[in-house]
């Protein structure tokens, strides 16, 4: 059977080519909008974005294009039914919001003016998540060019949301309610990436995540440090020690009850992880550090993809411009995340992180804790008939055998997984050095496309292979 | 004795209220001047400032006034010469630099922008230290006026700093160069405070201070805390760990050889500090705090006057705005500040403190530690006679009895006693709420003419009792 598909994949390639420039051309015009959902002055930029991909869907040939208010950010939704009615129905998920970004962070272009160097596209959002939605839009057109079709071999839909980058808090609430209209027999999320250039892979897991900040309250301005300073507790001091006290000398995470009924790693899982070509060195090098340090009796991909961490994302308290003020500060600020895996649930964390902290709090500080958002761990089970269909597209795409991964980021997957009751696979072509809520974020243009690419076949060998539940 | 001292304070006290006016709109004049020495961009302010206090002191009589550079910002010098040769001279010090202030640290009216309202004056520098170099000009225009003298009885010298608010980081090398021209026989600094509106007090004491920022240095850049936390080392922890490390349970600095020498204090000092009225209740309100914690085995009086501390007056790093951003920070800062006192030296504290900071980096992260001004400890002997000229001329000023306190702050002060190799008194005005490097920094107008009073008096005084070694 290798004639056809080779006929197959020449068409494809041949039709991917011809609309590339249009495809890049579209996406430089979304990446120009800061969709930066945590920033509340980007509102308008985050609805603007929203706007701008239902009309491209549209434009695309999906039957419906809707944007979905939320008390947030708007979510698009976009439905292109198969002519089989007894095709699978497939919904693709991905976000078009983005992390905060400005030029001074280090960017070596403005991070909202996408520029192409070489063979990669530089600007907020290029891998994280935009390039990675975009993909699907080339896709099916190129996947009904090659088949002859007017409509796809599965029916189609797409839930593009606008908070993934603040924590999809209104994500789950916006799934119950609209479980009908996204009912599906599997999502496959676009919001990850693969080991990398030369290794494709399909990612089985996403770990979950609970973010919170923890303010700490001291004096009711900021006090003379010669006159008051040692005799009032200082709340900087009380924000250092909190999160001092947050690991253990195993760098494991002392909130009680936080590793409680974890789901383990076999040590199958461990000797398949084991086997993956990493390279520490290369891995620093992409980090961009200079040591690997974390949780003890574990290897670096372990820790990342499959033990759950807790992690400051930042502090704050007292002067901090330049020379010197010699000041006991009023007030101190840690925002902290945790990153869960199967069998945590990011409720019972958020418990156990406050009792934890409110246990830290000195006498004479005032604490405060908030939590600004939550995403469940998920897990696909290795033997869903979908996933290999997403293994075979891939491997067409790439020219090579593709293996399994895990992902260490975290998306509201799992929530689509249980409200729906259904699988959740993993279809991401962007790989570690893309520097994603980084500087310089960028897609590599080859592996943008082999995601056009992908989606091409995969919708025909779904059809094919998996058959609606009767 | 009683019947002339009581027509010399009429007389004074008469003068004062006539010239009260003029000297209340020069002194919020100059306070119009945001001489911040610690932000650069102010240079220009406090160089305006040293210009305008030069043209002050030339204008009330001073022989010689001259702005004294330094290679960071400029101090004022100015010399009286007594009329009797045989009298002794007189250094008085002060600073003309402020701490930085802006309004929306807190404050209710604009910090360079000053407010009369009541019997106070709001302005940045009102207390420290301008209101308190001020009253030495309508001081000693009294003394002359009452007297009838057309030179100060004593030989007046004036050296107003422009750096003390930035740790006098070139006041030394200043002394040194020009210990010629401030040859004294004793040193008067009026840069402390006094017990309390209704307890006049001199100080003997002041802590010196040595001050660091410390930069902590992870990934190149800013990284995602899914990709990569829990793997790499975080410079906010580590920053965090550094800090919670500075003191051990019982509040004690855990810097090796922090405690080498110091001058402990005397059963008798703890019984002379213990007998003072102090409300801790009413101070937790002045230091707008809700709890005393500190150094174990001393009491509060103890720990701010004669116990050496270490505080964080800063602490920063990653993403601090609004909402989250799941990022392992590129760089942390700590800024930090120690308490000196007697037998302590700040360039051994900072040996110290630069041996205890690198053990406390982790592998994979760099640290950079700046000192950014030092001062030391002083104390005044008790039976030194020109501090007994100081109580009397207080004594007669606030017509009550003056007690003996020590100053938590920093000044200068070690380096004249060290360099020019006389006694330094202090004589200051200003009380605990008058809050010092704290938004809503006020002097007490009362307060701040009873300083005006007590110098006019003070002269006389000391020529009186004070003769010149032979």
């Amino acid at each position: 059977m290798s004639q056809p598909v080779d006929s197959a994949v020449s068409a494809v390639r041949t039709y991917v080519e011809q609309h590339r420039a249009a495809f890049l051309d579209d996406l430089a015009e979304w990446l120009r909008i800061p969709s930066v959902s945590a920033q509340p002055d980007h509102a308008p930029d985050v609805r603007r974005s929203a706007d701008w991909l239902a009309a491209k869907l549209q434009e695309t040939g999906f039957a419906t294009t809707e944007v979905w208010e939320t008390p947030g950010a708007p979510a698009v939704f976009a439905e292109w039914p198969s002519d089989d009615p007894e095709a699978p129905t497939v919904l693709v998920y991905g976000h078009h919001d983005v992390q905060p970004a400005a030029r001074e962070d280090g960017w070596d272009s403005e991070p909202f003016e996408p520029l192409v160097r070489g063979n990669r596209l530089y600007a907020r959002g290029a891998a994280d998540d935009k390039g990675q939605v975009f993909f699907h839009t080339l896709g099916v057109r190129a996947h009904l060019a090659v088949t002859g079709r007017t409509a796809p071999a599965v029916h189609l839909k797409l839930l593009i949301e606008g908070e993934e980058e603040s924590g999809s808090p209104h994500f789950r609430a916006l799934v119950e309610e609209r479980a009908n209209r996204l009912a599906a027999d599997a999502v496959i999320v676009s919001d990850t990436g693969m080991w990398s250039e030369d290794t494709p892979t399909v990612c089985t897991g996403m770990r979950g995540l609970a973010e919170c900040e923890i303010r700490l309250f001291g004096p009711d301005q900021d006090i003379h440090s010669g006159s008051f300073g040692g005799a009032v507790p200082n709340p900087a001091t009380a924000a250092a020690r909190l999160v001092a006290a947050l690991h253990d000398e195993h760098a494991r995470v002392r909130v009680p009850g936080f590793y409680d009924g974890i789901v383990e790693l076999t040590d199958q899982e461990r000797e398949l992880f084991a086997e993956l070509p990493f390279d520490e060195a290369a891995w620093l090098r992409t980090a961009k550090s200079y040591a690997t340090q974390g949780e003890a009796g574990h290897t670096t991909l372990e820790r990342i993809w499959a033990r759950p961490t807790a992690e400051v994302n930042g502090i704050g308290g007292g002067y901090q411009g330049p020379g010197s003020k010699t000041i006991v500060p009023s007030s101190a600020m840690v925002k902290l995340s945790f990153r869960l895996v199967a069998g945590q649930d990011p409720g019972h964390i958020e418990k156990a992180v406050r009792a934890w902290a409110a246990e830290q709090v000195p006498a004479g500080i005032r604490q405060e804790i908030t939590f600004t958002g939550s995403t469940r761990p998920c897990l696909t089970p290795l033997d869903h008939p979908a996933l290999q269909s997403v293994v075979r597209a891939m491997g067409r795409a790439f020219d090579k055998p593709v293996r399994f991964t895990r992902e260490g980021g975290s998306g509201p997957a799992a929530d689509l997984q249980e409200v729906l009751g259904v699988s959740v696979l993993f279809l991401g072509i962007s790989v570690p050095s893309d520097g994603w809520h980084a500087p310089n974020e960028k897609v590599e243009l080859d592996l943008l496309l082999k995601g056009v690419e992908t989606t091409a076949y995969l919708w025909s060998d779904l059809a094919e292979h998996w058959r609606r539940a009767p």
